[in-house]
Formats: C-alpha cells, sequence, structure tokens
C-alpha cells in the first residue's frame, strides 16, 4: 500500500516572534519498507516553549533543525507496518518522531530517532504531558535540582504551563508551607486556585506582580521555579528569603526576541540575598526516569496531581497549535491530535 | 588630655558615581571617658568596594550608613586611653571604627562597634587585608561557597583587587587546572602573572574579553568567581563549561550607576549550560573565621601567597583613596594609613 507523508519542515529561521512563514508543508510518498525498517504513523504532537529553541542557528544542548527538515517534535504514534520482529504492527510507541504523518525508522536510528512502547493502561496521549519531556522536567527540577523542602514557601511562574502546572502540584504534594503560582488571566488562575489547589495565584496580566508578591510572602520566597525569566524573574529577585533557591528551567518571555533581551537588573540580590539559582536539562536525568514516571502516575491515579491537556485537532493545524504556546492560549500541556489508532 | 576627633560623615546620597562632595570633614572635642569605656587612635582605614553600597538608602544585609554619620569601615587602631581594664592601652585592635581618627567605644559596643586584637606578630595592616574582610570573604568562596576542585579550569575576574588576588592564588594553591585572572590595565596583568603566578592574564581594558576566554578556555570555564558583573559577568556566561560553577561576590561595574543597570543577556545560560550561580556575603561566615586566617597565614608564611596592599597615607586624603577603588588604580588592598602607632 502506497502512503503520502504529510510533513510541516522549518522554511527559514525566525528573526523575532516566529510564525507560520517559517514553515511549510510538504507532501512525499513513502517508499516500501526495508528488511528491519518501522513505519509508524503519529498519533499526537506536542509542543513546548525550548522547541523555539531549536531552529535557532546556535549551538545549544540539541543540533539546531536544518532549514528544510521536518519540524523536531516529541509525538505518540501507532506502528503500521514492520519489518522488524521487535516492533510488532499496532503498538503504541513516543519518541521525537517529529511534524509528520508518518516517521519511517531504520534499522538503526540515532538516539533521537529511537521511540519506546507506551506502557499498558496509559492514555496514549499522557506519555506527551505528565510522563513526557515537560512532567519529567517538572520531576526532575523539584527532586534532582532544587529538592522542594517540607514547610518552604514557593513560587511557580508559567504555573498553568505544562511543566509549572505540574511542578506546583508537586509542591503541595511534597508538603510545601505555600504555595503560588503565577499565571496569565483570571481563567488560568482559577485553575490554578480551584483545580491545582494553590494557595494563591498571581495574575501577570492583570496584577501587580511585586505587591502581590510582597503579600503573598511577607517573609520572603524560599523557593522560585522559573519557567518565564524576564521582567517576572526580576520582580522576583526582589522578594527571595535569604538563603532561597531559584530553579530556573526556561524563559518562554525572551523566546522571540529578535535580539536577547537584557537580563535581570537585580541581580546582584544573588549575592545580597545568598541565593543559589540552578539551571537544568531534561536530557541529564532520563536514566532516573523510571522512577520519575512511578511516582507521577502515582499521584495522578490516586488523585493527587491533575494532568491538563490543551488537545487541538487536524494536521493542517500543526504550526497554529505551537504558536498558542507564545499567545498564551495553553491551559497545561499542548498536544494536537492527528489521527486515531487503527 | 583633650583630643580633637577629625571625622569623615556623610554629606548626602550619591546619585551614580560617588564623589567627594558626598562627604564632609568634621572635628569634635572628645569627652573625658567614663567608667568601662575605652578610646581607640585608628591607625589604618580599610576601603572596598561594598562600602558604596553601605550609603544607598536601601535595605541590605546591614542598615545604610545615615546622613551626617560617620562612615562606616573597617580599620585598625590602637587603644590610647582606657578606663575598661580588659582593654589595656597600647594594645592594637581591629573593628568596623569609621572614618575618624579617634573611636571612643562604650562599655557595651554592638556588634557594629566592637573590636578584636590584632594577634601578635602580624604586622596590624593585615588585618585589614590578607586576614580582613576582602581576604576572608576570598576564602570563603573557595572553600564554603563553591570549593575549589583539582584539576578545573577557574576565571576570576577584579583579579587584581584585594578579593581576587586572594580567590586566584587559593585557585592555583587547591590545585585548580588553569587559573586566569582578568584586571585592567598591563601592570595589573603584569603582576597576576609574574607575582601571583597565574596561568595567564586578560587585560579588559585593552583585549577582547570573548575572544581571549575562547584561546584560554577552549573546553569551557568550571568555575568563575566573580567580582565585578556587568559586560564580563555577559560574556563569561557564554564561556562556561557544562555543569560550570559561578561564585557571586560582588559587581563593582554597576555599584556608582544611577539607575541598576541591566543584567547580563545571557542568562539563559544557566539553563542551556546547566549552571549553578551562587552569591554569598561574609557576615554568614565569620564562625569559621579562625580556621580561614590559619590557613591564609600559613600559605602567606610559606610564600605561596602573595599578599599586595596599595597604602596611601594621610586622613584628609581619606575619601580620595575610597575613589581609587572606582577608578580601578589600587593593586591589592587599598588601605590609608593616618597614625603611627604611640
Amino acid at each position: 500500500m502506497t502512503r503520502t507523508n504529510g510533513q510541516w519542515r522549518l522554511r527559514s529561521r525566525p528573526e523575532g516572534m516566529i510564525s507560520e512563514a517559517n514553515f511549510e508543508y510538504k507532501e512525499q510518498e513513502l517508499p516500501e519498507l526495508q528488511d528491519g525498517e518501522v513505519l509508524i504513523r503519529n498519533l499526537y504532537l506536542a509542543f513546548e516553549p525550548a522547541m523555539r529553541g531549536w531552529v535557532n542557528d546556535e549551538k545549544s544542548y540539541l543540533p539546531p533543525v536544518g532549514i528544510g527538515e521536518v519540524m523536531r517534535s516529541s509525538t505518540v504514534g501507532q506502528i503500521v507496518e514492520s519489518k522488524n520482529p521487535d516492533h510488532p504492527v499496532g503498538k503504541l510507541v513516543t519518541g521525537m518522531l517529529g511534524w509528520q504523518q508518518y516517521a519511517l525508522i531504520p534499522r538503526d536510528p540515532g538516539p533521537l530517532g529511537s521511540f519506546n512502547a507506551v506502557p499498558d493502561g496509559i492514555p496514549p496521549q499522557r506519555m506527551l504531558s505528565l510522563l513526557g519531556g515537560t512532567g519529567l522536567t517538572a520531576y526532575f527540577g523539584t527532586h534532582a535540582i532544587h529538592p522542594i523542602r517540607e514547610g518552604e514557601n514557593v513560587l511557580v511562574s508559567g504555573a498553568a504551563g505544562a511543566t509549572g502546572s505540574v511542578v506546583a502540584q508537586i509542591a503541595r504534594i511534597r508538603g510545601a508551607g505555600k504555595v503560588v503560582g503565577i499565571a496569565g488571566g483570571p481563567e488560568k488562575c482559577a485553575w490554578l486556585t480551584d483545580r491545582a489547589k494553590l494557595d494563591a495565584a498571581i495574575d501577570y496580566k492583570n496584577e501587580n506582580i511585586g505587591r502581590r508578591l510582597r503579600e503573598e510572602f511577607p517573609n520572603g520566597i524560599d523557593l522560585y521555579f522559573d519557567n518565564v525569566g524576564g521582567e517576572i524573574l526580576d520582580t522576583t529577585l526582589l522578594n527571595m528569603a535569604e538563603n532561597g533557591r531559584i530553579t530556573m528551567c526556561g524563559g518562554i518571555s525572551g523566546y522571540n526576541e529578535k535580539e536577547l533581551p537584557p537580563g535581570p537588573r537585580n541581580i546582584m540580590q544573588i549575592v545580597v540575598r545568598r541565593l543559589t539559582v540552578r539551571g537544568f536539562i531534561l536530557l541529564d536525568h532520563l536514566a532516573q526516569a523510571g522512577e520519575a514516571i512511578r511516582d507521577l502516575s502515582t499521584w495522578s491515579a490516586e488523585g493527587k496531581l491533575i494532568v491538563e491537556e490543551d488537545i487541538q485537532e487536524g494536521f493542517e493545524n500543526t504550526v497554529k497549535t505551537f504558536l498558542r504556546l507564545f499567545q498564551g492560549k495553553n491551559l497545561g500541556k499542548q498536544l494536537l491530535k492527528i489521527a486515531d489508532p487503527e
């Protein structure tokens, strides 16, 4: 059976805000499988702010996506053809298979082309949210980097996003004294207090962040988990407790700037307040993924940790769905469903 | 005997670059001592960049110096009158006794008015340099905050200053693989390589820092001890090794700006390169001062650690001597000798 593979490829490197014009849709006929090869049909695509960095032409923790290449992203798919007995047709899998309808996997894929089975009993898209990169990032950031300490006062920015929402709930589960989330708009803030059971939410679009931080943290912030950078990081530095800790996970506020925006003016507060600031990358921690998945699954099954997934539909909406991240539209993990399992 | 006490007092809070106009010289007649009181004649005044922060009207790790108050600074002095049998006349002492010729110490001085004896056999001004705040800061920054690891590649900014010069030499003593210092001008750079025996020096006034860092650290900087902040910190962030560490000790480059300058544009490198950034304040570590003084004294006596003191003379030159710090004129610890012991 001949299949046509729709692909979204990188057409040009964005300068400033990424847009639909930076990608192009192409189709290709898929060839016959050779021995050892596997054909995977993608069912869900996953989106995260860090992908904005992957299309810049600069050295980072992953090589940049090349012009004309399929855009890199995590996906969940199903094996629909196979000439590899280890990987039978029908199996659900997850990997970095990119913005395309099908991924043809060679006999010996590199690390970026490999895939893993979706465990039985787990909704497949969960492998892209709670049990995917963003959920694992939340886990390692709160366990391996700056472990949550009982009773401490925790602030999370991007708190309604895929990573932040899990971080904030883990802080609560791990016995933090107070957990406050920063998010954009009343709907997300209501989700944080009503559904995720945080102690308070700060709406950065409609509230004075500095004043609200002083109200919520009269004794200062012990731990700040930063997903956004920029002005919010700058203001938070003035509200940290002595010997406080900052976990730097991302800086979405600056990802679409043409030139790097200035850093925090209050950076010397790191000295004055004796802070420890740590950055991290998920890739370094994947050897411990089993433990993370076990804990996250347990908390989710027990109802302690709510998973929010924002699932759009239709492969034609791939780029539009990616842009939702930078428009602040997503609540929880941004996903796109592009096919049903066969 | 009636004595006249010359004092340099804070006249106004500086906006931007601090200047002589921000201080005023006043004299006062000293009263008769009461029971329990001690009169100390200051012999040496010590200067450090952090004093610039003490005259700002803002909350910090020490209360600001008030308008009309004697400028706070470390000094070495001699007890010249005493009505306290615990503190006999003639004894050499050190404390935060300020920019004045005499300090009248009440029976129960607060923590900022207390003083300690200068141990026998130590040149008294050494208590303000190697064995004073700046030397101890160097010690704790390289032992308690980010301990030097054998074989690692270390960069120190402000490396010809009182703290930086000690940090760089401790890194060498502790077995760092390569130690490079950044300083301003060929004289300081020659001192770093010829006298302090660093592997290399970078002259930030005459060299391209980014290019020189790439040359000296082809595999990245493992540990950066930052005394200056600003552009040098920003450039260094692009040259850190993965899992590198930054010790933030000070930011002299921004101390005299009217408004806080923007922070480092490259701050997201903390994430990309998985850095750990720690700030610290000497005050938190004084309980371990004995161990620090023992090690520093030993290294100095063995000739492993060279102490550089820039000793100006004359109490009338107090403010001018302070300003030398911000003009980059001092090599090593900036001191002012204002009297000989009696």
